[in-house]
């Protein structure tokens, strides 16, 4: 545990992983477009740089955390970007959801200079980043992989090496491909559920257990039928993830057919301007097809 | 535990579930229209009766577990049903799946001769029943299911008093909206992962225990990806519950876009002479539209 | 033509077909359940039988145009039915829209009395039965179909022999496929133009003349674009229709992906206490989902 | 009709519309990127020219007919483009069906240097270039429209101006939509049609001239019958097509429910190597998953 470590990109998520990895007596150095966001964790500690090629020379392993492919890019190879900062042997462990096929033309650009690359993307939400509790995909070398290993265990519970460059993000797909097929389901089944009159709480408590189980009706059952739409992760984000599917799926051929169509569903709550809701609204896309209102008395 | 107990139906789940109420103590009757299929329970020390109605007047509780509604009507109120053995206050608990509505006229017929009934469909496969951890959602009177309770207690791990008569039936339905809309998303994720090349195994292992993780990915998952398409539930079976499912969502007007979808996919499988199968194949539906084998090496 | 001739059911569509028949000179015999209704025909020469049993004794060829398999088994084979009163050699046209295994079904039995049967369900809707100009698609023996042209030439324009008997309610079942898929073509298309702001009336004109073309696209376009819902053909007929469609597929093992998603989108509207609208309506239940309407200012 | 005219872009499309421009009696000057493609219309009296940029400033009125969004970009706007041999007041007819969007773009880019822009996508195939029966939906201001007619009416039989800048190609999509959605419809009927057993080429007389119409089925229809594969449009086109829909459709908030699905569909077919088919093949995509082979003996 003797490795600098920086974080670049202290969103929601960003924050809260960055925050572990400070309470796990990492030497920390942070980076945000915005800086007055790295204020509390310079406060409990952490150095802040001014670039994330600044941030690079001060660092062995340096996570990221941002939105999109073209942030990936513009943090680690753009014009102050990690790769003019980094040493060779530098582990740049990249966090953010991004295409497979990005993340190989990053690990590809950074190569070049002798840095090293990990697409670590995660799953769990904001509550899994602050506790800690994220559930990690790595895709890269074993190597590389077990140097990040003590990194990542501060941020996460499950820590999975999957395969190569740009697995990790494969696997995140196939992640966020049953996480909307699962709440699909929920969906479904609490307006059938609604539009029967039987009790909702009753219906959730009694299969829950059994082969119906999903960590989304365990979870986002309940808040549905409060109505209650706060985020765990919201509509806009996993849209972004859904275009990541759709466009990885274009390019290797496989048709999605359930998943197509639930893009389409999220896309009217867009327009309706819910994207800032929380991904479990969903069934208000069914809910406004059907006439009928989830947990309405 | 003094009341004397009958079983009607004794198929695969129908015997699992009588041998848990003989081996939980239960002055057990047993009647089977193929008689031989009681054989293996006599000899346990179950009784034998010729008919439902003779069953009927020797018992003070009654399940059943047939196929579906016209079997349960037939049971229960035909020539030789339940119907003319049963003396008033007789409770009759019907652990088939059948139509909510189905489950309502039959309450109707039996209260006009003084006969309980309780709707008390199941869920847990053939395995649930052998091992007694059945789901059970149990619809009617608070007070036959307080009577029924130690009964059910000897078939089943998680019973939920869900509601009125056909309450129990509605949210059996429920249960089979999640668990296909569950197996969809599987084999969505599945097909994508195959067709972008990442080892599968690894992948379920890295995303089953969060936000994407299912009881179906748990343990459907791997069958898929070794290709064992032995049945915890047919597709078969599974038909005909979302034949349930599409009639009773029209009663009550409910649109399911994604199960009728489901049910059209499972079609093909039946045609195909798959329907002894697993409903996990559904993948299957998939695949052949892909040109994709998940798990093929 | 001197052929006596009956027309059972006096409906929308049985009121303009046996004017056309009486216009064309036939020696008309009429019966309604509702005997009312035939008071129109009478005043205009035709006779009035108090049951199909009485109409059939007193003509050669009788036609029927009833709601749906039930009512064709009533009429024809039920206490006073058609078979009561048909002497051997009698001719069955009947052009109710039901299962092609209704109507063999329906066949054999007036096939032990010699009773011969064509299934001759129509497209083209109250106005086509109106004007005499509806599409007749015949299911039969050749000779049947040949003493059949006469009277079927004086209710239609396009009058095919398709093939035996049930394969006129098949290739009327195509139809209603064909007529649901192009109806869904033209809503979503108008849900596209109208959110991306193109003026409705010239996009139909430029697209409606080629590729794209469809009848749906040129009779129902413009009356979306009014919001003008008077039926020529109903929702809730629509959908007793695609309830054929969908039994019958179940039968041959066909899916039936798009259509089995228009029956859930249809049902939405029917809830919504819309079934009386035209089947164009369908376009609602894809604004309700998309929150914009269309040809709104 | 004393204008110069040019002429970009001489693929199996443009070379018909050239064609006809010269039939008519235009002073044509052409260029395409493989310049060997342009032989044959010079040999028929064309001028030919090295660049995009010189054949403008050699030409009044200038039609492009090329690929893609960028390609248009390239060809009007890169380095050798349009852009700079145009004189101000030059009028641009782009043909090429590309986003409303990056039609809007370039319009803005060329109003810059005073050339003036119409947005002209086409519809009706490489035989309808051929014979200048062409559809032709143009979107700019109505006095270019009056200008550029002469020049559209060579190539096109039903010519509409739809509106402002970019909605020619809005109504190109909305077009699309509606020819896919009719294929679809064709696709499943045909699949229920075989599985049916009823003859398919009765079917199809019986229904084409009535409600179940369209061009689609029509023409694409009996060309399913008899598995010919022959494109009138590629699946491949068709893609890049219904990629244009589905971005426009994200921008402007519509869901493609349908059109998202049927682009799926599409896309096993790319998979299985056959982009290069007829559109119309979308019934294989329907034939993999039934296990059924339309027009199979």
């Amino acid at each position: 545990m003797t490795d600098r470590v920086g974080f670049l990109g202290l969103g929601i998520m960003g924050r809260g992983m960055a925050s572990n990895l400070l309470r796990a007596g990492f030497d920390l150095t942070v980076w945000n477009r915005t800086a007055a966001r790295a204020d509390e964790l310079v406060a409990a500690g952490a150095r802040r740089a001014d670039s994330p090629a600044e941030l690079a020379a001060a660092c062995e392993v340096i996570c990221c955390c941002v939105s999109d492919t073209p942030d990936v890019r513009e943090v680690l190879l753009g014009e102050r970007g990690v790769i003019h900062g980094a040493a060779p042997g530098t582990l740049v462990i990249d966090m953010s959801t991004i295409s497979p096929q990005g993340a190989r033309e990053i690990a590809a650009a950074l190569a070049e200079r002798g840095v090293r690359f990990l697409d670590a993307p995660v799953s769990g939400g904001s509550e899994g980043a602050a506790k800690g509790t994220l559930t990690i995909m790595v895709g890269g070398d074993a190597d590389d992989v077990a140097r990040a290993t003590p990194v990542l265990q501060a941020m996460g519970k499950t820590i999975t090496h999957v395969g190569g460059t740009g697995d990790g993000q494969t696997v995140k797909l196939v992640n966020q491909i049953l996480v909307v097929g699962n709440m699909l389901a929920v969906a479904e089944a609490l307006i059938f559920a609604q539009a029967s009159g039987v009790d909702l709480e009753k219906t959730l408590h009694a299969v829950v257990g059994g082969a119906a189980g999903s960590w989304m009706l365990s979870n986002r059952g309940p808040q549905v039928i409060r109505r209650d739409w706060r985020p765990g992760f919201t509509i806009d984000l996993q849209q972004k993830d859904l275009r990541l599917v759709l466009e990885a799926a274009e390019q290797v051929g496989a048709p999605m057919i359930a998943t197509a169509m639930i893009s389409q569903l999220y896309r009217t709550l867009q327009s309706a301007g819910l994207g800032a809701e929380g991904n479990h609204a969903l069934v208000k896309a069914l809910e406004r097809l059907a006439g009928i209102e989830v947990g309405a008395a």
